[in-house]
């Protein structure tokens, strides 16, 4: 059976997702019956992407109540497969207080991802000036990512390559750098996405990414983002903080690209967000001690913007904007 | 039949190297008989490193002489293998002057493979007092590498490893971050020699290198060098440049470890040196364009000293050692 190309749709009772880990090789879904399957797929990364762990989790909640799991420990084993990603903690307790006020969990879920695509669609708007500002000055913007912070990485189009999407498809000749994004290789599902959207792209060791703007080859470096602290410091993929200091030092400018419920208004600073740490196995096999921190902290000064659903925000002007 | 463990050696009138391209999952030596082997060893990396590159071509020189060939046919077949490590260079006009002055092409090879060990000891013996004042101050010393700068990238004791080697032998409480040096993985290498030799060491993804910085867990970065230009500038294998980034933002001090010959006077600056582009199949499989870069440029502003063979160098003094 045909399925719609979407790393997440409701069916029957059940969730239907597209398993990312087979990604690009093989284009395999998942269908989640249970609470366990819903953790197991955000732990094991078949979803990924904060925003797309949020919607998940919120449906992994609708799950667990159909088994009859009490509330409790449903929360407590969806809260423990990712320690980074604030979205996931932020739809738990959206979910926890809808249910207190006796909404229907499928009802909430569906409200979740129908609000993360609108989110997405909306910093594409707003991220889209950014392009093509340089695009009128030099006739084509190059844009350097890390990671995947596209449509596979949310409900639907993404964070950091949804002003990409948008400004392909206003016309802009816009090229995107993709790094590889060690250890798990993420870089090769943007390349997917990429190349499914004709987006010109080129495929690069993250270690090319200093050459690359030194030589001038990079406008603008636009990542997503798993929390952001009050202060505007960034935990996102490990790797981000190198491009940030890159992009630093030849006037590039780094912008964050997230909706507002990866806000972490309740966490002062960068030095507050807990690193993930991943298993070895994903460098490969070797007999030697590793270090496999999953995610890495950009601090707020290197940041040029924010592009969120509510319009581009400077880091020191983030804080008023906690509801 | 029991080998030496040695990246290169002299075999009744042949080579015998360590494929490197097979460790550390094998332990393969091969025999080179020909210019042509030699040249093909080294464009494929069956040896690497800038000094054992530029030993192994002298030793290239002396099989193709063997083989009844031109010398201007065999310094063109060994300088168009790989163009950034200027040792390869240096290694060939020494060859060629040693030649025109009636010296044995063997004996030549000899020198410079026996003078590379020893720049190499001298190194290790001059950044030694850097590493001892660190674990004096603290008890212990992190170093964090890049690629692989060890025995395997030099005839004997390597170069950025020199000091390690020279610590650990000392009783000095020294470990190893290993970058795993995408996309060619060296950092593999690195863990195999450093494992060999008991010395204890960490293997990180190359994206982690920022956040070990930040969280105060390196004391200290010490890499190789392919070509050093005139004003300090510093080739060294893709993603170096990112490293220095870092380390200058978090005041950690930042060396480089290399032999006088990997210095090209003749070079101004690191805009003046070849960057060396890479098959795309170091990438993996996959559809996408690929930009394959080997090396970077670290500016000599990044650089703290040079460890060299005649002790420790600024950027601003090295253009007074040439000779």
């Amino acid at each position: 059976m045909a399925r719609l190309m979407r790393p997440l749709q409701e069916d029957a009772g059940g969730l239907i997702i597209l398993d990312q880990t087979r990604l690009p090789q093989e284009t395999v879904f998942v269908r989640l019956e249970k609470l366990a399957d819903a953790a197991h797929a955000i732990r094991t990364m078949q979803v990924r992407g904060a925003p797309l762990i949020g919607a998940t989790a919120a449906y992994g909640v609708a799950l667990g109540l159909k088994e009859g799991k009490s509330l409790d420990e449903i929360i407590a084993t969806l809260a423990a497969t990712r320690p980074t990603a604030v979205n996931l903690h932020w739809a738990l307790e959206r979910m926890k207080a809808a249910l207190a006020q006796g909404r229907d969990a499928w009802e909430e879920a569906r409200a979740i991802a129908r609000e993360d695509a609108a989110a997405n669609a909306a910093i594409g708007r707003h991220g889209l000036p950014i392009l093509a500002a340089i695009a009128q000055r030099k006739g084509k913007v190059a844009v350097m990512t890390h990671c995947n912070a596209g449509w596979l990485a949310t409900v639907a189009h993404g964070t950091a390559l949804a002003p990409v999407y948008a400004a392909h498809e206003a016309g802009i000749d816009v090229e995107v750098w993709v790094s590889e994004t060690r250890p798990r290789n993420q870089g090769r599902l943007t390349a997917w996405e990429l190349a499914q959207a004709h987006v010109p792209h080129t495929f690069i060791a993250d270690n090319a990414a200093g050459l690359l703007m030194m030589q001038g080859k990079v406008d603008v470096v636009i990542v997503g983002a798993d929390r952001i602290a009050a202060n505007g410091d960034t935990a996102n993929k490990v790797g981000t903080y190198l491009k940030a200091l890159a992009a630093q030092t030849h006037g590039v400018p780094f912008y964050v690209a997230a909706p507002l419920s990866t806000v972490d208004f309740a966490c002062p600073d960068g030095a507050h967000i807990p690193i993930e740490e991943r298993g070895r196995e994903e460098l490969g096999e070797l007999a030697s001690p590793v270090a496999n921190p999953a995610f890495d902290i950009t601090p707020a000064a290197l940041i040029t913007e924010f592009i969120t659903e509510r319009g581009r925000v400077q880091p020191t002007e983030l804080a008023r904007l906690a509801s």
